[in-house]
């Protein structure tokens, strides 16, 4: 691929030195026509046989045609006040990693695999380099999940962002074979209950974490808070915290076809984004004992004097996904994924749907 | 679809009240969770059958086992600073239109017709209202087009966006069979070239139009500027600057077959965006006496004392999008859209490709 990814578009297209007001009311044409070469060149490295090289000067094309009844599943999704953090320690290299990873485990749900991504990139006075290390961690994470990143749009949007400041989105296709969808739907009281650990925040609750870690106020002593060796961490506040987003597709992909139901654990927590794949009448009992929090957690817990409760809600509390397999297929999780708890169990519930964290209090 | 459409998503989805210390953090959880049934609401109202509603947790899922030899065809746009204006205007039912038709555009020109679109909304402070009227935007653009609005993203990001600011982004992915996709390869002197018109600005040139009409400063006086009528534009300075991104679907739909090339004149105007498509060997000329300017690009360049050739960089300059056909297929262009201005003709030109708009400096 590479001559027809885009990942420049639209506002950043205009070429330089030919328009000069234009740069004075703050679009950096000259940079951005530098740019577009490097993207496409990153976009070069997370190449597929199946993306069409010659054309898509507007659009990217790729070639589906030799799957048999796809079924397409897409996601779109962003980063949010994680880019706060990365903004403050200026590492402008991993937040593209947790856009991608985020949307490979959104549509890894219901069982697809990636075909290909495309990047939003706003923000104003981000110079080149910045632009291309961001970009960098996306065509990074996509290469590692054999993901093409098919084009994406940079813009310029002084006024609307402070400068030096940027948000980001992506979105995701991926297939999946028509009949063999995960659904939720056949999962049953009996079934077993898996947690895949999580390596830190991921990226949800990071407005309340920032907030109760005395990030939000003074960027000066926001840079030195997250700079600093936190003995209970084993590292510095803002490791932790940037640590990016884990793809679960490697871990999962050896079992996929024995999953009845896979729940990606982002904003709502274990119980709101498990119980949205349970089907009527399936109640799943958790108990929090049988796997490890990450000392993050705690430490923002603590902080913030923050509910047990709400602590389950806003945050993935050491779980990034949650796989149900029916009880034979237990060994197989267990051979695959040896990091995999045996988290709960199913039960009977009429005409209901629950999830109950022993020992949490239902908010 | 409708239930498994999922526009507000991850950092949004937290349930209400249950989250005192994140929504003291300036994540509005209560309000997320009134928004999400309103959002389902309007994808449902932009729905196609092959969407498939029973699924979807995470991510969208539609059927395209019925499609043969598919070629996928995606793009990602936003609105640029456009956003600003409709900002001042507290006009929010309009941008997602633009991002709709702007994406709608792209991928026509690869022959493409539109599958399914995502959205991507971000900001800090909006109220719900507000939100759900971007959303509606987006659903009637998708309805209109024909286009499945998949699923979306709503994220509250306080501390990036000042309050009340928001940014947008979408993606859409269309379909064209395989051997049908146009790739302006086939394009050669004597060709026909037609212009379609453009309402406006469209998406494009945005920071430069707000600079020089005096938008950027005073937001009241912003306000002031863009409600009052504007004799020479025949209405108001904000409706010109308003009016949705014209979508060409419907127009070049009957004789998409016969298109040779097909050019969508946005960021870098007429020129950059008429070249890309052109094969090596062929050179534009174009008249434009031929095609008529809105006024509102005069009253820009006049206040701005803005040269033609930065003019024509910048902003599409009347032309919306362009369309190659062989000669003896320029009665059909006729007769589908009597609109479509024959605007110049394709030369031989040794070893390069060139648009020349007479008239205009090369910059």
């Amino acid at each position: 691929m590479g001559s027809n990814a885009d990942p420049g578009g639209g506002s950043s297209r205009d070429p330089g030195g030919r328009a000069p007001r234009y740069a004075a009311a703050g679009v950096d044409v000259d940079a951005n026509t530098r740019l577009i070469p490097r993207l496409r060149a990153l976009a070069a490295q997370a190449g597929r046989p199946e993306v069409l090289g010659s054309i898509g000067a507007f659009a990217g094309l790729f070639d589906l045609s030799g799957v048999s009844r796809p079924l397409l599943v897409a996601s779109t999704d962003g980063v949010g006040t994680k880019l706060l953090v990365a903004r403050a320690l200026a590492r402008y290299d991993t937040v593209g990693e947790d856009l991608v990873n985020h949307c490979v485990n959104d549509i890894l749900t219901a069982g697809a695999r990636p075909l290909f991504f495309l990047d939003y990139l706003a923000g104003a006075g981000l110079n080149e380099d910045s632009k291309v290390a961001v970009v960098e961690g996306v065509a990074r994470a996509c290469a590692a999940t054999g993901t093409a990143l098919l084009g994406g749009e940079t813009a310029d949007m002084p006024g609307l962002y402070r400068s030096g400041d940027f948000d980001i989105a992506g979105t995701i296709v991926g297939v999946v074979e028509k009949g063999r969808q995960i659904e939720g739907t056949t999962i049953t009281s009996g079934d077993a209950v898996f947690a895949l650990p999580s390596n830190g925040l991921h990226t949800n609750g990071y407005s309340l974490a920032r907030e109760v870690l005395g990030l939000t106020a003074d960027p000066e002593r926001a840079r030195a808070l997250l700079a600093a060796h936190d003995p209970g961490l084993g590292e510095s506040l803002g490791a932790a915290l940037l640590r990016p987003h884990r793809c679960y597709l490697s871990v999962v992909e050896p079992f996929l076809d024995r999953c009845k139901g896979i729940a990606h654990i982002t904003g709502g927590g274990v119980q709101e984004n498990l119980e949205r794949i349970l089907p009527e009448g399936v109640c799943a009992r958790l108990d929090p004992a049988r796997w490890s929090i990450p000392p993050l957690f705690g430490l923002i817990q603590r902080r913030g004097a923050i509910s047990d409760a709400e602590m389950y809600r806003v945050f993935n509390m050491g779980v990034g996904m949650i796989v149900v397999v029916a009880r034979e297929d237990a060994e197989v999780v267990r051979r695959h994924a040896p990091e995999a708890c045996d988290v709960g169990f199913l039960e009977p519930v009429p005409g209901s749907r629950t999830v109950e964290i022993v020992g949490i209090a239902t908010p």
